[in-house]
């Protein structure tokens, strides 16, 4: 039975890529608008194209060398195991194969979903022209590209490596490659977008005075491109990540069951959530439209709840067909339920309709020091809702599990897998906020009408809306996935018969969580700094181009863009290094000297201060964007006004935060995790205390 | 042999508070000045007093309250103690009695420094008049007053409370009594402080445009108090607070030896520690003089670094005489060096010689959001070295205590009492900071020459050297106070036959440590909430006395300073109700629902987003207040520069972070830990889960 699962699944699978793959022409045969337009579209693509070729070239690298170092590791008998781990020659390859494999899929879903992006802002931009409907339903489709396609790749390849084992550790190989991806691009796109956005900004606003996107800025398509690669490519490979990583993390649980029959069953189960989670995906797309004067926010957000309706529907037949326990039944519907609550109270704290964005905004009269502060406490303070919903999702769905009769601990885990089994909804409705986005910037930049720009506007603040839902279902889901990871990493090394207790009683434990506990915080901070750095050197850059060709602020000469564009891709991937060698080397490391029970504590130190960072980064990076925007209403003296020049450094502090550091951080803890248990065997054996 | 230890300890305590009282009259023997200078302080003095009389009267209400509660409820037999734990009839009055005393000694000793402070600050301005010399020796004896009140009070209180009842654990009421004072102080006086700062800046210098500290402004004698409040009696508090606590847990961690005759001698030995520091500062006091050209700051750090030398050459023997087991003193001397690195390495991000602070001031030029986030990323790298410093500390002096054939956990509290018992010269050093910040506003309040003004900024800087090596002692030192206090915390519960592993795979646990971790982050938001929001009343106050009085501004009448100090004391006073139940009441709650493991969690959590939160808040606070001192000598375009208006918004950030919210982190830490372990006992025996 549970064979024809994974194959069911794999069939599911394919019919989202199939479906991507049809939207993607769908979007491509819609009016790629005047020719000016399309022109203004090509530099995007063109500097997409070229930053994600070059970050493809050095990942390929990379994930070929560790994959070599993969497979020798792991072809060695190392695994010492006592029970139910099997020990055979082929492994290191097989891990080492679907280590590549993961990453591919992650990437290939990426760029299918950024190529496709880029051509669908135009044609959104020139179906603004007429209605708002074909407009929405462009960018909508295009974003919808990128999560079907990412849902159909993670299924398909997830079953497929386990069908092939039958051996959960080397799924793990797909996960690590998966994440790995998935923390460059992330880190790497945070840091692109935010370098050519500040650059812009400071050089094109503030020094010489020209609006947002004008095309006589030479950041201006490095900005747009940024758009691209940190908020479609970057995000849809951080949740591609936390997506497989929650999977693979419940397969281990369910393998370490003492019961073999029953843990071969509940190895599968999480690949049926995702299954049933991908078809309701498929049918919850079809119900995002948007009526004569309804609302695109609305439609988003129907669309979300509808699909986990659905899935919530598909789970209660699916309990009884596959005579699964009904405690992971009530965890995966705590899961989902969670994920919507934690988006609405995120909302709370980052929409203008809210005590904080308006108290915010209000301080801002008194200057930009009080905006900072009041900002940045009402972030600390928008921890406390999200972790008192993680803390009551997490023992619910542990204690529902065990009183049911399984392990609590796999209850957990079948709660992340439920939230971010309808990832391929969220991943669209989010997709759709950046493109819209490049659809205003091209109208603006192409000089097309007023009344396109006015639409583009509300298809905008749409995306907006989306976001606090997808946010919150981001973060948690993150949390309660890496709680299910830190699970498997314990049963990874107790299979090897070493007892782990992870006691804070233990010294060595402590110093483990001290150490996990910087490393979000100094990650954070790394990211940030290059960010400022690489705006440095952009902004010298475009100053040089104002300087030396007078011609390009008065109009008659185009400026060099392309430089521009290579300039932040160049500068971002070189701030990856150290970020990198962070999350991939100081597990390791940490693990080899100190052992795996410090390394246990090392995990939940990161993910303590890792969860905590990045509420905080999002909620008030998130805050003061939208206090900014609230006093640009004409609230506390309009836009202009002494109130609105500090909320827009507010938004400039709260940008890096909210699309550089912050996002990066899930992404960051999940990595750690895998690589934990991935070198788990390993480090069982071998290591210095 | 211990007994005659407590009975010279006690002497040596007497002697310290003799030499308070003494520095105390020398110091008011000392020409009080001109008339208008005095009647300038007068208007501090009073402030100091009447917000002190109403700090101590809301006290004594809590005190009182609480203090029965703990009398009633540990007189029932709730002991259910296994093994050396004795109950006996009058054990909840003593530990009442020990309660009340412990609050009462921290604030007599805020109170004398703080009475001394604002006779000195007037004191060291006159005499600043004549020499250098003479004015750095009231501000540093006036300071020295509360070091050595607060170190003999300590040490006679925590003695005399162990002779009489031979039982830790109510030397540990002793212990909460000082900390739930400090608290209160610490934070009250970090808001107070820093409202009246905001205010008294936004009205004054930015709205109006007079100089800071001009007399004309409604507000300046309530930023003068909150010098005081804030920095002198609310720092006194702080280190008293960890002092006390880190010599209890020492105990208590004595006190869990399986041998009772080696377990007598060891509960003994932090006092006998205590007992050495405390002499050691009494002659190092002695070697902080400064010759002709001499510089201020170079002899505060002389007189440190000889305590310390003299600290570590008078346990050497001590070792011999007492037949104490080698390890203990290498603990010491673990814990002496890691305060002096820390300290060193702190500086590196605070001080104007170091990359951060330059770098941070050169991109000033481009924006006070540019400011913000770098200084704001240089504060989360500055966690990195501090971390690791004390993870060394902890392991290094848990295993050189382990290998000597000591519990190693009994190393790591003894390396934090090595640290802290020679708070009477750090208290010495940084009380002296305020006091002569203090003497330049009465320099300048009241018209005294240009040469004095720049005496007293002579003295004032080195305050600010000083800082760095203390700052890292004192946070260095909360931290393993902290970690031995939490160890503590697990004996207590332990000798109550519960057995406690807080193990990371426990879920209830992983949600222990998750409430705990946000604990910290919240009470920083709840204490900045309150600063900005009190500053606001403030602000209102001041425009209302200009708009009311033209005379103010023309300097033709007097303002109203007393409203404004009544509204800064009033507002912190309120604002401290939420704050003080998060830290006293949140453990007890998290304990009797989820129960001692998880309690165990919940501190871990704390501590670990505490050291954290800490580190960050005072160290980018510290940078961003020398990038603005660093551009003031002329960097990048000097005073009125673009960079030195983003450097002013970065500073203006950094004083509720550096002031406020920072520096209270250690007391919630250490109130939660000795909340914990008072409440063990109770917790044990009764709990939900």
């Amino acid at each position: 039975m549970d064979q024809i699962w994974l194959f069911i699944a794999i069939a599911i699978g394919i019919v989202s890529v199939g479906v991507a793959i049809w939207l993607y022409n769908w979007v491509m045969r819609q009016d790629p608008g005047t020719e000016k337009a399309q022109e203004v579209a090509s530099w995007i693509q063109e500097g997409a194209r070229s930053y994600l070729a070059k970050l493809y070239r050095a990942l390929t690298l990379v994930a070929v060398a560790l994959g070599i170092i993969i497979a020798i590791v792991f072809s060695f008998d190392v695994s010492g195991a006592t029970s139910g781990v099997e020990a055979y020659p082929l492994r290191g390859i097989f891990t080492a194969l679907a280590f590549i494999f993961g990453a591919l899929c992650s990437a290939v879903a990426g760029y299918m979903g950024m190529s496709i992006a880029v051509q669908a802002n135009v044609r959104s931009a020139t179906a603004a022209n007429k209605d708002l409907n074909t407009a929405f339903r462009v960018a909508f489709y295009a974003g919808s590209v990128m999560g079907l396609a990412m849902v159909g790749l993670a299924v398909i390849g997830m079953s497929t490596i386990y069908l092939l084992t039958k051996d959960p550790e080397i799924v793990l190989g797909f996960s690590f490659g998966a994440s790995l991806l998935a923390l460059l691009a992330k880190a790497g796109g945070g840091i692109y977008t935010k370098t050519a956005d500040i650059a812009a900004d400071l050089v094109g606003k503030v020094e010489v005075g020209i609006p947002e996107d004008d095309p006589r800025n030479p950041a201006v398509v490095a900005d747009n491109v940024g758009d691209n690669v940190g908020d479609v490519a970057g995000m849809g490979a951080d949740i591609f990540d936390s997506y497989v990583a929650s999977a693979v993390a419940v397969m281990l649980l369910g393998a370490s069951f003492a019961d073999k029959a029953l843990a071969a069953k509940y190895i599968v189960f999480p690949l049926v959530v995702c299954m049933l989670g991908g078809l309701a995906s498929l049918i919850g797309i079809q119900f995002v439209r948007v009526g004569k004067n309804g609302k695109p926010g609305d439609a988003l957000n129907r669309g979300t709840i509808i699909t986990c309706i659905l899935l919530a529907a598909l789970m209660v037949p699916m309990i009884f067909i596959g005579d699964y326990n009904i405690g992971v039944l009530w965890a995966t519907l705590i899961g989902i339920t969670t994920g919507v609550i934690i988006g609405f109270t995120s909302e709370y704290f980052t929409s203008e309709e809210f005590k904080p964005v308006k108290e915010t905004a209000k301080v801002s009269g008194s200057g930009s020091a009080i905006t900072i502060i009041t900002g940045f406490s009402y972030g600390l303070v928008s921890i406390v809702p999200s972790i008192v919903g993680i803390v009551i999702a997490t023992l619910a769905s542990y204690y529902v599990t065990e009183a049911a009769g399984l392990p609590g601990i796999y209850g957990i885990g079948v709660a992340a897998v439920g939230m971010l089994s309808v990832s391929g909804m969220i991943v669209s409705a989010d997709a759709y906020g950046p493109i819209v986005d490049n659809a205003r910037g091209i109208a603006e930049m192409a000089g097309m009408d007023q009344h396109v720009i006015e639409t583009a506007d509300i298809l905008d603040s749409a995306g907006n809306t989306a976001k606090a839902i997808t946010k919150g279902f981001s973060i948690s889901a993150a949390a309660l996935t890496v709680l299910a990871l830190f699970a498997a990493y314990a049963e990874v090394v107790q299979a090897r018969g070493v007892e782990l207790t992870i006691s804070l009683r233990d010294p060595l434990v402590v110093a483990g969580v001290l150490l996990g506990a910087m490393t979000p915080p100094l990650f954070s901070a790394l990211t940030m700094l290059s960010v400022t750095h690489n705006a440095f050197d952009m902004i010298e850059e475009i100053r040089r181009q104002f300087r030396e060709d007078p011609g390009i602020l008065a109009g008659t000469s185009k400026p060099d863009y392309v430089t521009c564009v290579g300039l932040a891709a160049q500068g971002a991937l070189s701030s990856l290094v150290i970020p990198a060698f962070l999350a991939v080397g100081l597990p390791i490391l940490v693990g080899l000297v100190l052992g795996p029970n410090p390394l246990g504590g090392f995990l939940g130190g990161a993910i303590f201060t890792g969860v905590i960072f990045a509420l905080l980064m999002a909620n008030a990076g998130g805050l003061w964007d939208n206090s900014k925007k609230y006093i640009e209403t004409g609230q506390f003296g309009g836009p202009g006004s002494e109130a609105h020049k500090a909320a827009v450094v507010g938004d400039t502090v709260g940008d890096p935060f909210k699309d550089t550091a912050g996002p990066s951080l899930n992404t960051l803890i999940t990595v750690m995790s895998l690589v934990a248990s991935l070198f788990a065997p390993i480090i069982a054996m071998f290591h210095l205390f």
